[in-house]
């Protein structure tokens, strides 16, 4: 089965597609743009949510729910949010269907027409900014922290399984402050939870920064993100939390009395995480094997194959391993015992090394006697023969081994990979030849950004937070800069 | 604050909006028949969820996720399908606004028009055997056990909050069977496990049975339900399961090959609850003075009130009530302080009534001499003196003792109320005058069955499983029945 991936150097496109689809994480759809999340992918999914959704509630946060559709003449009140995402929705026009009396089957009831046509939410903050304006009137009602779990759909022309899909499963945390400071603090702390949460359950080293003005949010004052780098030396955008200043607030008029009795508009932040972790997952970690998925999300984190001649001594295996396996699970290890008889172990090993299952115990008979279980890593691969006595606590520590070392694996190469470029050659030259991130002077212009994006596909992923300041020249341009910026080609 | 909700006898309609409204379940929203579940009533929906997606895994189900939207020709391969959900549905037609550039502001841009119109998901039969197709080859991919937590539309004409919404959140399952005796065990396993969640944690007892075939769900071979009866005498459905046959096999040409690899079409079931039960559970259980919500999937179970004067007394009660929080939050128990100064003891207890937070706990400095607290349980009211030493260990007892006398409460009502009535007098002054179920002959026929609902309002609930046979005269038409049915008025 692993025989039938495409290799990295070969096709790396090809390659990921190979990996969601053959590693069962997701598959095609029959509507345009969306896909299916199979069980397994969603499994990784739900490990991810419930860790976050932790998270949301530690830091105070509570989860509702908004209505999918959101009303035409809404995403119209904020001028930048209705431009940002006009370009891609999916309209709801008519509310029934009918049988076509000249016989063309069942269509579309001209007379179900919606007085306004609805949305499919794209991002709630109109939705939700109109019903706040309800719940807020004072100073006592702020802060509201709420986050919801949701569906939304944007309807992009070029889609990737999990990377950009037309319909997505993402979080969206809306909060409403008395101040500008407490918005600001609420932005850079959800970030925070998010580069927490990437770092140490995704093993993936991230870059916390402020995008460009262009590269914004619809809508926000200032745009915060984490910018990851995939095994190609592209960059990925893993999470962004937004102050929204009080644009929201004065689009639905959401004000409320402060202490002195005066009348102030709410300030606003949003931050959001989407499936599309689950494909930077598998972009950062993966290799021509299959997936490798990180211990502490992993749906699967051993797996045992049996390697046996005969009934008997599948009994005297089958016995062993039902004891090792309630040890696992009573250390609260995810595992599976893979018994069936449908497939050979070479099969079998394959198969849970396409799906990245961190840990893989094989036991024959010769084990038995031995008392011991080879144990494989998923992630580099090293096997050893190790005592079944007190086998839980190997594990366990073998789990938290391979989780550090992903994340150090990811580390290395992330930070082999932001070059310093001086000059439009050299840039144009590390951008071609070694990708990744690239620390550059900008003149601090739209126009700047623009043309480099136009020429090279480059854009800047973000300013780092501290970022260091540092005189010196844009690098097309030539014109004064204060500070470097991150380039890189994306996803 | 109670003294504004409605009450029951003046006004039952309304008394559900109110405690809907005011106990923090949901709001209306700006979207025709769309709400806004929130903070509190989401925590509510989330515990419900959780208990129900562990019961569904420990079936050995699996969750995954399908598109939001579904092609207008898939809606259609199912006969039945179509025509159940036709009248009834959002249609997508555009994907994208635009300026209107004759000044009308923001416009569905007309040359983006799909080829296909999208129907906003009502369920997701065919969506999802669209994909089985795909996923299904021979025996051994059998039984696909599958579950989708998901937001589902229909456009309902008149709505009501959580019972009857345009938007609600629900699971379906969807699974694929090799043969007919698997799927009905699969549908009854599924029934059971519902009744088993009704009755256990929303503390509410159900009868389990048979819809009549006008009942049916669209495209279903048999609709299994679970019914309860409301404080109102009128019937609520809680949770179908279906045994699907295999119309949607057919429908999406989904075939595998046995055994003796001869090729057959697959067998179906689908099965689902929605936020409809938590309309349930607000109206099954509460009274004039608020929600009335049962421990095992209330937000909150526990609430403690502080009742002092001045901050010498406040600083003692509050060093206490740390340590019965962390004793109490140890035992696993769902508790809150209430300690703010905002509002006084006695607002604070209406308040907690309308929340129907099971059990509330009220210090003064003389509890604490005596190192005692008032416990006052919210389902019947009473109060009593507790020692505060081990007072977890009398928490959690009291906690289940409520569970289990909500419970004995709603079976007595329920009891009370299912009425044998043979002659058609006896059944209209029963439900004029009584209410409930009323268990009543029959002829069988889809005619009488309107005719009766036409002349009542009453439909046929179920027909009990294990119903005796008995010999019988049907209600309306004197024609002769086997066996007694339920009917009722119901949500």
């Amino acid at each position: 089965m692993s025989k039938e991936i495409t290799s990295r150097s070969q096709d790396y496109a090809q390659w990921y597609n190979d990996l969601v689809l053959k590693g069962g994480l997701a598959d095609y759809s029959a509507v345009r743009g969306c896909m299916v999340i199979k069980p397994y992918g969603f499994a990784l999914w739900e490990n991810m949510r419930d860790v976050l959704d932790a998270k949301f509630k530690e830091t105070g946060h509570q989860n509702a729910y908004f209505p999918l559709f959101i009303p035409k003449s809404f995403l119209s009140k904020e001028a930048a949010h209705v431009e940002g995402f006009a370009k891609e929705c999916a309209v709801v026009t008519h509310y029934r269907l009918k049988n076509d009396p000249n016989g063309g089957g069942v269509v579309v009831d001209p007379e179900a027409k919606l007085e306004e046509e609805l949305i499919v939410r794209p991002t709630s903050e109109t939705i939700i900014w109109n019903t706040y304006k309800d719940w807020i009137q004072s100073y006592r009602d702020l802060p509201l922290l709420i986050n919801q779990w949701a569906n939304v759909v944007r309807w992009e022309m070029r889609t990737r399984l999990f990377l950009r899909t037309a319909e997505f499963l993402w979080q969206e945390g809306h909060t409403a402050h008395a101040t500008a400071e407490e918005a600001i603090a609420e932005t850079k702390q959800m970030l925070d939870v998010y580069a927490d949460f990437v770092e140490n359950y995704m093993a993936l080293p991230v870059i916390k920064g402020v995008k460009s003005p262009s590269e914004r949010f619809a809508g926000a004052v200032d745009t915060y993100c984490i910018e990851a780098l995939m095994q190609d030396g592209k960059a990925l955008q893993a999470g962004t939390s937004h102050f929204l200043g009080q644009n929201f607030a004065k689009a639905f008029d959401v004000q409320f009395s402060n202490k002195e009795n005066k009348l102030e508009y709410v300030w606003a932040t949003s931050w959001g995480v989407s499936t599309r972790l689950v494909g930077a997952l598998v972009m950062a970690h993966s290799d021509d094997d299959g997936l490798i998925l990180p211990p502490r999300i992993a749906p699967l984190q051993v797996v045992i194959v049996p390697i046996y001649k005969g009934n008997d001594q599948k009994g005297l295996i089958d016995e062993k391993v039902q004891s090792i396996v309630k040890e696992l699970k009573a250390a609260g290890i995810r595992v599976k015992y893979d018994d069936s008889d449908n497939s050979r172990p070479g099969w079998k090993f394959a198969e849970y090394e396409m799906k990245g299952v961190p840990v893989r115990l094989a036991i024959g008979a010769r084990d038995l006697e031995n008392n011991v279980a080879e144990v494989a890593r998923r992630d580099d691969k090293t096997k050893s023969s190790v005592s079944l006595e007190g086998i839980s606590q190997h594990i366990i520590a073998l789990l938290e081994e391979i989780q550090q070392g992903m994340y150090n694996k990811a580390k290395t190469y992330r930070e082999a990979h932001i070059t310093r470029a001086d000059t439009w050659e050299e840039f144009e030259k590390l951008l071609d030849e070694k990708g990744g991130f690239i620390s550059a002077h900008w003149d601090g212009t739209e126009e700047t950004e623009a043309a480099i994006k136009e020429r090279t596909k480059a854009t800047i992923r973000c300013i780092p937070l501290n970022n260091p300041q540092e005189e010196g020249k844009c690098v097309l341009t030539g014109k004064p800069s204060r500070e470097r910026v991150l380039f890189a080609r994306a996803y």
